[in-house]
């Protein structure tokens, strides 16, 4: 049995953090998100990364399935994606005049994605999903905005709920609700708003947080693209969060068919800070009418970084990688659970997924063992979905089981059936 | 004589760039936004970039006083910034836990900018100005925000027009718009909004683009900063741009007077991507509970980069040599203009002057010389201010002088007295 790790160093640099940061480490990487629970059996603060690994300021290596929540795919310091930066960089970053590598990682994204025929680069995963739905006011002359229970598309006000702090009614008077994958409920919306709705925006398939993620049902895919496309409607993907992931040329490509707009972050440049906006000629016109930019948006190293990490990406075929990583570890992470009376529920597509001990609605079980992986070196998350990355060795996954089994263990132990 | 600049290489990728992005070039760093007239004049893309001096595709060197719109105060490449940021890239950037340099560059912004007993990170200007208003609306439980006409603040819809396109009327009903350095007027705007206005948002002075840059009045940042207090509004000072250029304690600090919210991008890390938003500890548990996070925030390269600038600047005083530099160009361009019978107006702080040619209030003649200027290796815009940067030396303000007053002669000479 391997010793579980303890967090001192961790625990005495978040009181230095409190001190002069709100809530000392915030977002999806702090404990505040409620995705760390128990906080004691998580590390806070990393001192190096490297392939598939991250070690913690208190020595220990875990290996690493949030990989950064997205952005490392490659593995972490991928020295094709770095050689490209450092080279990028010695010529120049953030300059008054761009690098014409913005236009060839524009072209390269054009030529990758379906549904591209164009590319806009900002910074954040918000920028672009905030610059779509824009967009597609501006286009229709509409105010309504579709979301999908469960959504996250950011941190803007317009995106969030109406009880989050400092969001005001105005900011999210024309966002309707809808459930996932309910053919009837999104043509009720429709028929009850006809000629208003601006834009419809979803994640490829519904990966949320707290709950088992959900693949679109046969043929719902098809069906809500031809209802945006009959009601004038801009048809908007978030593929922040699973983008590169499932499908090269995106993620409705992977579900058989095309947005109109498309949103791009994360993976895009195994780490470098770029987002990016791809869309449908007939709103070329209207991107280029709109008032948009940013500090860094034009910054050279991200875009040869991400035209590293694309190419690398195709000549590995990564997403078929990653899904079958994935889909080796689910197969193994649920025998293992099995083997101990616990019914291990993996959602999503393997390359992002979720997991769900489905013994106690709870979620105390699954809260318990997910600690004593991460205590053992094993980087899980409670309620949010997992990443595979390209440098996770087989090795590595049969570290993981193993990890995993030993957790299932020491649960089943203190908790008898 | 010197022979003008021509720039086949920029036409050509222009049209590249064209074909794949809207605009092309968008934002600041493209000729759609109105600053590139006659847009023949102007280099597109560049080709490195090292000190006060960017490179352009058709291999001409300018001496750049856009300074990539504002990240550029040490100089292109600054060897201590790159070395520092080299060194965390090593260890690692965009990680699943964060590195605790994040907390050690939060303590030396706590310790540098006077107002600050906290600092949050993200990485545009826009995602900061966008938290300090939901902050302070979540603080008051108000809705009103008062804005200084000719401000900018970003491209949240909350803060653009309600003619730009994709904004809609909800995203600036509680917008109310005043004339800066008019105490009267925003008196009127208390009075008539008792109770209701959530934040006043200003820059530290009027820095608009298309007219003069404004500094505040005798007494106005101090009267303003009573009313807010008085009025339990928070105040908001938007330091994205001219932060660092003016004092390294916050542009606040410089006129006198503490805000309860200060924005930072730009300069903060010699061109790296972060932005910050410092504040009060009264707001600390209100930006705790908010739900505001984003893709490579908590990236450690950009920290590091941050430190190694901030402790340069001191060690430098930048922005007494900036001010200094501009003080020193605003001057012999004033004379040189005068030699020509123009009547240069330099306004604004020398570290980021602004320029306009008073003869012509039709601005022709002002976009003929900088025309003339940037056509033999000076880059000046037309409308917006410029911004000095600490590699600039007393030859580049000399070379800077001897051009300006070639092209104050080349337009004499078409626009004869």
């Amino acid at each position: 049995m391997r010793e579980p790790f303890t967090y001192p160093n961790s625990a005495e640099q978040f009181k230095r953090a409190a001190k002069v940061i709100p809530s000392g480490v915030y977002g999806h990487l702090g404990p505040a998100e409620g995705c760390f629970i128990p906080v004691e059996a998580f590390p806070l603060f990393s001192s190096r990364a490297e392939g598939s690994y991250f070690w913690d300021i208190d020595g220990h290596r875990f290996i690493d399935y949030m990989c950064a929540y997205g952005p490392n795919i490659l593995g972490y310091n991928d020295l094709d994606i770095e050689e490209a930066a450092a080279k990028q960089r010695e010529k120049g970053d953030c300059t008054t005049s761009p690098s014409t590598v913005m236009i060839d990682f524009a072209e390269l994204l054009v030529d990758t994605v379906a549904s591209a025929d164009w590319a806009f680069f900002a910074k954040n995963g918000n920028d672009v999903t905030t610059l779509a739905v824009m967009t597609a006011r501006a286009y229709t002359h509409r105010k309504k905005i579709v979301f999908f229970k469960g959504y996250y598309h950011g941190v803007g006000a317009w995106t969030q709920k109406i009880d989050y702090a400092g969001v005001i009614e105005e900011d999210v008077h024309n966002n309707i609700y809808v459930e996932w994958n309910d053919i009837d409920a999104i043509e009720q919306v429709f028929a009850e708003n006809k000629g208003e709705i601006a834009a419809v925006i979803a994640q490829p398939y519904m990966h949320g947080n707290f709950k088992d993620n959900e693949l679109p049902g046969a043929g719902y895919w098809k069906r809500l693209r031809k209802m945006c496309t009959d009601n004038s409607t801009v048809l908007i993907v978030d593929d922040v969060r699973a983008g590169f992931r499932l499908d090269l040329a995106g993620s409705d490509h992977y579900f058989g068919f095309e947005a109109d707009l498309i949103c791009f972050c994360k993976a895009i440049a195994n780490g470098y800070n770029v987002s990016a906006l791809c869309g449908k000629d007939f709103l070329k016109n209207t991107v280029s009418s709109m008032s948009y930019t940013g500090s860094y948006w034009l910054s050279a190293v991200p875009f040869a970084a991400g035209i590293a990490c694309i190419e690398k990406m195709k000549k590995l075929d990564c997403p078929k990688i990653l899904i079958d990583k994935g889909t080796k570890l689910k197969k193994e992470l649920i025998r293992a659970g099995a083997e101990y009376g616990f019914n291990l529920k993996v959602s999503g597509v393997p390359s992002l997924f979720y997991l769900r001990i489905a013994n106690d609605d709870s979620l105390m079980l699954h809260q318990e063992w997910v600690a004593e992986c991460v205590r053992r070196g094993v980087f899980f998350t409670n309620h949010h979905n997992h990443f595979i990355n390209a440098a996770l060795t087989d090795a590595d996954i049969a570290e993981t089981v193993d990890i995993a089994r030993e957790a299932f263990s020491i649960v089943r132990d203190k908790n008898p059936e």
